[in-house]
């Protein structure tokens, strides 16, 4: 086991960001070692809040030095433990949170130059503001920050037409491992100078570097947005309707989301002021966006097509599009607040898989059988973004079992689960990462080469294993 | 100098792939070991034909065993000598041509799985037959390879839209330097499962491993493609033309190439059947395209009023829209066809270079009076995908110059056009890559960290040297 670092080397990491930004009070420390979901929670001695690039290469040049253990943390909005320091009091957490500037907004380029902390809501608001849209969207983006978006290659609702964070990054800023700089801050939209060096940071959860700030992509906002909330019979007519939008909408069908009956109940019963948009009772839904850059009306247009054809051909039972924008955030909160409402259910044990989109009704089928033979009167909510074959498996208890019971459960559903994940040639880490919580998972589905090359380029870019030690590989 | 391969060796290696797939015979050769702009002529003394990826890796097993050097090479349509041989004989080419099958098409999913050997031309058609768009459209696809499209991160003029080679590419199979398989044939839209090692495989240039296969993402077809040939003062108003055209277009935007007057001379001299869409002569071209994927007359209605709001401000001051399908082939076939024509006007000196898309006009400025004063008389022809920054500044001769005496200052005036890319923050290496012609100036001008990077990577992915050596890295 790696050893606490001593009080002097303590101090040494100290006078780098100054006494005000190294916070050692445990009060001031407890938010910075807690998950939300209390999956883990860890301690540290030291807290940094760097205000500079330069501090942050300070930083890890004498983590280098030390062999001290550092973790990078955003917004502290990940899910799987690859933000927050282990129960060893060995490692010292890195809040990128003061790096909160804007650089630049470039709206003639379509191009924002951003510093990693700053706050995603921030910057879809400063984009806004010069008629420009950022398209990333997720649950968490009034407190996640934009180092951790890219650290984590975060996706959300909008990665159907706008692709997931890394299609959003034209340039870096990062620090690595040993407290080189490198300044990849390039504003361009075609570069083969070589390998491309951005890729490999894009998703490294913090492993082998540091990002400090990032040039990203803007686009045109849209002209008109029109959002439908459409019931089925199941997942199979949810897929047909997926192929049928997306040959009428292209790059216009910019979200399409598939939510079962029982997760629409816990959120009608849980989330304040939600009201079922369809009278009758569907046993699946989608909630479908389709958005113009043109005409406004071109959007409506397309949606009343695709679901007047839908209707006649039998592929859905029902459909209500939202007649205002107020109704349309009302839609969107249905399937935003999905995940929020499961614990007012008792335990659930979760899953973040992908499988190939024309695969993901199989899979529901095998997958929803699989832990209802695992565990009778189990409870399976799967949901989430059809349009690109990521669902998250989620399963809540049984009514009226122990809580504690249940989740003991966790690891032996995970592998019921993950097994039909894999006979699928799916993903057991499709949006929210590895961390800790899937380290042990990855090493044994991987593909073993795959694995000596992840090890590889860890060992290449990090060879004393400072930078968030036993998270990813 | 690495010494060429013993007769003994060779056999070894011809072994693998049998007789009939080792070439030994010059004529046989001699197409493999030459570039069809003659940059480069070398010699081998086999050229491999492996018929499965299985030969692959025994082939690189072998070569890795006994440091013998592979050029990896597709369609050998390359521009930087990256898949041809050097002068030596100690290089040994592997062609992939033989690994030609396209696995499976899956329009329900939107992915096909192909090898490396597939023709870019052929995976368009096989996109075609199931309704599907692939999108990536070059100058050479009649003749390029697929693999060589991923291993270069080819470009084109669809980028704007759909995006380069590498937003195209789900999965991949590799073979490892030291001749191990990996297998991330994935058919997935989202996958955080540790870092994502294809994205240093594409762009790579053979330099670090050999891509035997690939799983690609299709497109809906557009319902309507509007293309348009627009006149204007200069690049500044083609800035503005994009601005609007995104701002009406989005996504919508699926071409917008800029071309200069004289290039357009050069076309309609020495390109059969080639004609002048407009009448009146102007200093600068746009050729535009608009594409809709719901209603045909959408993509007619924006162009419409993209091109009557330019002309109403002044931006534009003449446009042609294609009446038909081949009237919009033939313009087209003026910009594909404007690389090809300027060696009937002597010597050209070539630069592959892209600014931030806003720079442009500033940067076409700067370098056409460096050009200007650096040799009075030359004839600079800049053209290319504006909408992505990326221009060729190809320079003819003057009229009557010597052409060897001209060529002869391609180093030189190099020199001039990529202090001033330097400058404006831009890439000496945009789109064609790097290859032997780029590999001293990359050397000179890329960030010394990140030039430390790539010497890293390399090092660990093809520790003895023996992929592509001298290329890139």
């Amino acid at each position: 086991m790696r050893p606490a670092p001593t009080p002097d080397l303590l101090a040494r990491f100290a006078a780098i960001v100054g006494a005000a930004n190294a916070l050692t009070d445990p009060v001031d420390i407890a938010p910075y070692v807690v998950e939300w979901r209390d999956l883990y929670l860890g301690r540290t001695p030291l807290v940094l809040k760097p205000g500079s690039t330069q501090e942050v290469a300070e930083v890890l040049k004498l983590a280098h030095e030390t062999g001290t253990a550092i973790v990078p943390q955003g917004g502290n909005t990940g899910l799987v433990g690859g933000q927050t320091p282990d129960e060893t009091g060995a490692e010292i957490v890195l809040s990128l949170s003061r790096l909160n500037r804007i650089r630049d907004v470039d709206p003639a380029g379509d191009t924002v130059t951003v510093e990693a902390g700053v706050v995603l809501q921030a910057l879809h608001d400063a984009a806004a503001e010069t008629g420009r849209l950022f398209p990333l969207t997720l649950g968490s983006m009034g407190s996640c920050q934009v180092g951790g978006n890219i650290a984590t290659n975060a996706g959300g609702t909008a990665v159907l037409s706008y692709g997931n964070m890394r299609a959003q990054v034209l340039g870096l800023e990062v620090v690595l491992a040993d407290g080189r700089i490198w300044n990849g801050l390039k504003r361009l939209h075609k570069d083969n100078s070589g390998y491309d060096m951005k890729q490999l940071f894009i998703g490294s959860e913090g492993t082998i570097g540091v990002i400090t700030a990032a040039v990203l992509r803007l686009q045109p906002q849209p002209a008109g947005i029109e959002v439908a909330f459409v019931g089925m019979p199941g997942p199979e007519e949810a897929l047909k309707l997926l192929t049928l939008a997306r040959s009428r909408a292209g790059a216009m069908l910019t979200g399409f989301e598939l939510m079962p009956r029982m997760g629409l109940e816990f959120t009608l019963r849980h989330l304040a002021g939600a009201r079922d948009p369809l009278e009758a009772s569907h046993d699946w839904y989608v909630l479908c966006e389709i958005s113009s850059t043109s005409e406004a009306e071109v959007a409506r247009r397309v949606m009343e097509q695709v679901l007047g054809e839908a209707l006649e051909d039998g592929i859905v039972t029902d459909a209500a599009i939202a007649q205002s924008m107020d109704q349309a955030a009302a839609f969107w909160k249905l399937r935003h607040g999905m995940s929020e409402v499961q614990k007012h259910e008792g335990g659930s044990i979760k899953h973040d898989v992908s499988v190939p989109v024309d695969q993901v009704p199989a899979f529901l089928r095998s997958a929803i059988a699989a832990v209802e033979a695992f565990m009778p009167d189990c409870r399976p909510i799967p949901f989430g973004h059809l349009g690109d074959g990521n669902i998250h498996f989620n399963v809540s208890q049984p009514i009226g079992m122990d809580k504690e019971a249940y989740l003991a459960n966790w690891d032996a559903m995970n592998e019921v689960v993950h097994a039909i994940v894999g006979e699928f040639g799916g993903s057991v880490a499709a949006e929210h990462g590895v961390g800790r919580l899937k380290r042990g998972l990855i090493e044994r589905v991987k593909d073993p080469v795959e694995l000596e090359m992840l090890r590889a380029l860890k060992k290449t870019f990090d060879p004393k294993g400072i930078l968030n030690p036993g998270r990813v590989v």
